[in-house]
């Protein structure tokens, strides 16, 4: 999985910044974590729990803050912040590799789509009428396209993916396998007793540098759009109901729930297994902790938790009594 | 998306009952929410918070109760529930389109199996031996079926959906793409530390007019069946397990799991992340709210409700340790 | 579903221990529930609570622990955990049927995969480069795997299954549908207010005699591997998340998240949409009561329970209110 390819230190604070502490001439041609790193590897220090992993390193270089920067004589570049600074050489390593451009022989079609010379569709695609697909996209074997999807510039769509009818995806997204995208919405009105569909006549739009992970559902909205806005990262098996709006950079980890109509800001992180309701909307700078339940508006930035601790279980039947006795 | 069909008010009320007030000669062509809604539009008030949009709507005509008929001078249609007459409406603008009859060149279907003349196999479908596809099934593609499996008239199967052998889907189901019905249930006996498997010899029985959404998972029974009931809607990502019985017209929204063996009543609606446990039993007509987990069965109708409530987070730490400490 | 093979009592104890009481050369050609057995059926008794079907049960035999024997006069095998006989006795019943060898005509392997001559691959199937598939794997319609991946001997996926490039399954696993293996971890650096990608260069080691339900999905780790011990078995809908190890044994019901970078021991048991949160470690032993969000590391065996107890809605708003101004 990994290039052979090197690059020197003073190669790499060239292209990032940071400054260079030893030979810059130290060769590095993996990335690697502290405590698996060999000669040839640069690891990086971000958490202060692994401090003592630098001591057993084997790593040639590591990537550390100017504040740890006493804490190991192995070469290293400083910087502001290792774990961002990480990112750009991992992806200096593993450059996103373009597929190979054209339609797998046994994929189905529509005569009317539109497909790019330049992307690439995998074995068992099927893909509906005026799909349009950009330039440099890859779907994997077994995505099914509707209708009228559209499908941005470099984008990609991993295996058994899903898009349901006039949704649109933006540039540079990658979508997880099995991941669903436009569903109908839980939406059914209730006749004494019975519940009768409401059509769901909106789509889903999402931006551009979005992730979506496997497993993901995003429904279509019920009259107007589900919407994703640029830059959003969603984690695996996350649902995401109809009408949603969830502002740009938003990040949601995995298996978090947000009922339809809910507006979620831009800039907000949301645990995994919290549960956000319907209707209700939540301001930009937001962080809700993991397995929350969100049951109200919140208006203000800050972190937001609802969460019975964890306790031995024993404790737990004393207390979970107590409780519901409790100012009866 | 939306078909570009009129009818006057006067046609509606004639189809679906109410009084117009106001011209009953206006033609609208589209259902549209009030605050995007333009002239030929038809839109609908059933909750109070949106009555200030009553005032700046496009719409040619509004659906209302007769209690809120004074907050508008629009041509409107007066009736007991807007929302379920809106359902009537929507449905008549956007009737469901009948699939084009035939089986894909690229399926692959058993010989033995039954495909009615007026269904509708996609691309790259495996429909196993004695399969039966009723009349005017649509399975979109990358669907599969095992051995006989039946499906009922009019039930459509969005993309990528598996069905595991000896399952029946009723008539009219809706089955949202990735989902996954008839997965062997988690049975395993303990074996000195080790799980032996308990083979999951049961099947799944879905009834008619059922909805189930994208990436939901019904296990099949461990001995008898797990049974889905009529006009039963459930939402995205539910998982539910062996055995489990769920009466008719109950509904689960998202991210609902049910463990195995637990028997849920009719007229039920359990709210988004729930969790029911397994073995117990919950009467007809009983509300769960969202993120509750259900750890006895209930005999009662009514709603309950079991969540720590949503505080900031430096609100919470106070209580969770004073919640640690209390009463020890 | 069930084969019409016969036993007499006697040959079970022969094959699986156990004491006859009654007649021995009674036979049985079924497993049933007590109380939806039949003549010729053997059912049996594990919880207390179904005692009274002893009494009504048509079946020709039941499997008893000593301690119940006295409860019916009905021929009966004693022994010490009947769960576990009947387990062996309905394997003996349902034995797992050997897949037809072949590889199908739909089927898109690449020229450098190496598939067993035992093996089957089902239609639609897409098999990349270097792939090693062992003998007696069976891969149902519409299975996805990237490059370098290995299937061990005699494993199963089901429908739809995704493995992402390089991930290694070993012997006699069981996938269910639609699950994901191998997708990119959760890994994104921030960088002023956007979300800067890590690659995801681990992937997915998975042990001997696993099972992962339907809809299951498990990240590739980030630079090291996510490891899932022998032994162990998932239910539908889990998360596991980047670089978490699972030690053998050990068991997860439906729903639960594991985020990335978790170590959990050997013989655990998680109940149901339990959420264990990252960067944490738990002991040997630990079981993780249904619903409960595990936030710190756990060093000891033993039950830990974090769940707000069900109760009338009504209550809990009272309780809910008093929770939020307890202690200001």
């Amino acid at each position: 999985m990994q290039a052979e390819v090197g690059y020197r230190l003073h190669e790499l604070v060239q292209r990032f910044g940071g400054t260079v502490r030893g030979d810059p001439d130290i060769v590095v041609t993996r990335v690697a974590p502290l405590d698996s790193a060999v000669p040839g590897d640069i690891a990086f220090l971000s958490r202060a729990r692994h401090r003592a992993q630098l001591l057993l390193t084997g790593a040639s270089a590591v990537i550390l803050s100017a504040e740890d920067a006493g804490l190991t004589d192995l070469p290293a570049i400083l910087c502001a912040n290792p774990y961002l600074y990480f990112s750009h050489v991992s992806g200096l390593f593993h450059p996103r590799v373009s597929p190979v451009p054209g339609v797998h022989a046994s994929a189905v079609v529509s005569e009317s789509a539109r497909i790019s010379k330049t992307a690439s569709i995998g074995p068992h695609c099927h893909i509906g009428e005026q799909v349009i697909v950009g330039d440099g996209v890859e779907l994997e074997a077994g995505c099914v396209l509707g209708h009228n999807v559209v499908v941005g510039d470099d984008s990609a769509l991993k295996a058994n993916v899903s898009v349901y009818s006039g949704c649109r995806i933006g540039q540079r997204a990658m979508i997880h396998a099995g991941a669903v995208i436009g569903g109908d919405g839980f939406g059914f009105a209730n006749d004494d007793g019975k519940w009768r569909k409401i059509p769901q006549i909106g789509t889903v739009i999402i931006g551009d540098d979005v992730e979506i992970g496997s497993g993901t559902t995003i429904d279509r909205g019920a009259l107007k759009d589900t919407v994703i806005g640029d830059g959003v990262k969603i984690d695996n098996q996350v649902q995401i109901g109809h009408n949603v709006c969830i502002g740009a950079h938003t990040a949601m980890a995995g298996c978090v729930g947000v009922a339809g109509s809910a507006v979620i800001g831009s800039g907000c992180t949301v645990g995994g297994g919290a549960i956000i309701l319907g209707h209700l909307s939540i301001a930009d700078g937001v962080n809700i902790s993991a397995g929350s339940l969100v049951s109200r508006s919140i208006a203000e930035p800050g972190t937001y938790t609802g969460v019975f601790p964890l306790m031995p279980n024993r404790e737990w039947r004393h207390k979970a009594v107590c409780l519901n006795i409790w100012m009866r």
